[in-house]
């Protein structure tokens, strides 16, 4: 079975339909997935002090045992709201689990089984009678193929151009496991900013105790170590829900451990999508950080490098600046040798052990202008931690959408 | 007297030549200052794990007591060059000694008393056969009016478009005292980076001990308080020269108190001069946040918003964009109440205790369309301590210059 191959895990649900909150009706705007069984549900929310009401109430609400359903809706981030966004969040929830209750009257689901996300413009209230009228729509559109699925990606995208959806599936311990993932994200542009969300899904039996780090670490490696623009929404969002639908005990030991690795590739799966899809950007840049004392350390680096505008600049103009790249490591905050570090810029040397090596600086630029993928590896001499981070390249044609946005 | 008008403190030459590092021979690329007495000499460096051999070289030095000159050069940064790279820079300083001593043997330069900075292309030697001539040639051309301390300043540029230099005489005790200084820094285009070159020369009497936490405080409030691209250099370096050929006894107490005002006065001055200049840049963007508990914590979030490419790219397009704005605070890792944040662009109040204000967004897109300047006022409630950043908006331009900067 091809690893990628979209399925969505046993006893799952999903849709998506257009309610109004976007202007434009040829798009989707809402979107729900649905365990038909209570599953564990866990969170890893944006570090902004600035956080959206669905953010500040998801977070009440995890970790959880019981879980039901995550809504969505695009177009407007119910961020900066005060009060009333509190209160539309909550309604958003209630309004979830009443209409799921009325479809299932023998399995009525209660307002605090539902965890609810919002993407979009900040500082405007939600338009609630469309989400109220839209949500027994929604509900109505569930389904378990891969056109449901599809909906339910698209009617959380804002800038994005194509749907994220990521599935794997593996045996462990003797049972079929499934894990899935729905998520958006793009060229961090407008006033809906950085805005990256995700449900993942799993039908794999996991305790609520191991679900959290679990998660916590998956995001580590895969949406924390990306980054379009260094910009930390107000509304950023990695659910996961764990049902248990696969059957069996709770995973254990190997089991468990096996468990994670599909987590952590579905979740890097859906990260790289991001920037992939980054509007204005013609390169996916992966910068490969080797040889620190810990992962924080190597993920830290990468981030710096990435967040360089002159290196994003460079790689956007085929430049194999390694000044800017090796500088920028410098200013990371993270103490090493400068005298222990090489860099390879799509597997040419051009600077080893803290000198400048001779290399061919138009074929390093040839091989920069032909490929969408850039790989800057960096290594260093304190240790064995490694860390992957992806970013863009700056384009004038990102500032150009970016400055154009609004007015 | 015009606080602005330059004045050179009394016993201070400088001069610029051309000597050949930089290609162009329209351009000067050696630059020399030299005071007739010893002076305390200090200097604040790059945090750079990377660092260049002049900053190397500097470090060791100061802070010291008897330093008559500093010399700079153009074109090559002699960052990453190894052991020959620390080699040339000692040259440097003693090809200087040798020349100062031979056009006035009475008073003999020893090379430690002299300090070297350089600025340009990263990962190439110096040409020590044209420094080595340019050295006589730039002590011939010492001189201590307006168009000499020009030259000097011209000599240190990169990508500047215009040389940098400011002046305040006050009086203090009694006594006339005069600071001055050269900067460069413009755009951080280029493998010359955000390289921020200041030699600042005052006759003030100063003892070392006072003169290093006054240059640190100076250079918090100003240097580290701008931004094109957060890149920072391998370079960054600035000095202080304090001589004392005013006369009297080391300041202290009040007159102390008074010399530093005016330092921190000249260092803002060059500073802000640097975002000014940046090539690409249309607008000079003031972010002044008030109300934290500590000047470190409201200068943290001044960077974070300055350096949010969201921010740079809404100033661009005349974006009052707050989201991004209000968004950048709370990713700063600075604790504070979001409900007492508000925000003003332009004096237009947009967002107050953590509420968005209804205001007109085409006035306000105006007023930052038609103006150099852009105001950001970002208000807290967590203390009384304030600070203010500097940086400019990111244009497609900006891109453009970064990307086809060398290849």
């Amino acid at each position: 079975m091809p690893e990628n191959q979209f399925t969505l895990p046993k006893g799952f649900s999903a849709g998506g339909v257009y309610c109004g909150v976007k202007s434009d009706a040829t798009k989707l705007d809402l979107s729900l997935v649905v365990s038909d069984r209570p599953a564990v549900g866990v969170g890893v929310y944006t570090k902004n002090l600035v956080k959206a009401a669905p953010v500040l109430l998801d977070r009440e609400r995890t970790p959880g045992e019981r879980f039901r359903a995550i809504v969505t809706n695009s177009g407007v981030a119910n961020a900066c709201t005060g009060e009333r966004g509190m209160q539309d969040a909550l309604r958003m929830t209630a309004l979830v689990a009443e209409s799921l209750s009325q479809a299932a009257p023998h399995e009525p689901v209660a307002p605090e089984q539902v965890l609810v996300m919002s993407t979009g413009v900040i500082g405007e209230h939600l338009p609630m009678d469309k989400i109220a009228a839209g949500i027994p729509a929604v509900v109505a559109d569930l389904g378990s193929d891969a056109a449901a699925v599809e909906r339910s990606a698209r009617a959380i995208m804002t800038t994005d151009t194509v749907p994220k959806v990521r599935s794997r599936t593996v045996e462990i311990g003797g049972r079929r496991v499934t894990v899935s993932g729905v998520a958006k994200g793009a060229a961090m542009i407008g006033p809906n900013m950085a805005t990256m969300l995700a449900a993942v899904l799993t039908d794999a039996p996991v305790a609520a105790a191991d679900a959290q780090p679990a998660l916590a670490e998956a995001v580590d490696e895969s949406f924390h170590s990306i980054s379009v623009d260094g910009h930390t929404s107000t509304n950023d969002t990695v659910l996961l829900l764990a049902s248990g639908a696969a059957g069996g005990a709770p995973l254990a030991g190997r089991d468990l451990r096996a468990w994670v690795a599909t987590l952590v590739e579905v979740c890097e799966d859906l990260a790289v999508a991001i920037p992939t899809d980054g509007e204005g950007a013609d390169h996916l840049i992966t910068v490969e950080v080797h040889g620190c004392a810990t992962e924080a350390d190597a993920r830290r680096i990468g981030k710096t490098i990435a967040d360089s505008p002159l290196v994003k600049t460079a790689v956007a103009g085929a430049d194999p600046n390694w000044g800017r790249i090796v500088s920028a490591a410098g200013y990371a905050g993270v103490p090493f040798d400068p005298m222990e570090v090489s860099l390879l810029i799509n597997g040419a040397l051009v600077y080893e052990k803290g000198t400048p090596v001779p290399f061919d600086e138009a074929t390093v630029s040839d091989s920069i202008r032909s490929s969408r993928d850039t790989q800057l590896l960096l290594l260093l001499g304190e240790g064995h931690a490694t860390a992957r981070f992806w970013t863009t390249d700056l384009t004038a044609e990102y500032v150009r959408l970016n400055a154009d946005y609004r007015t």
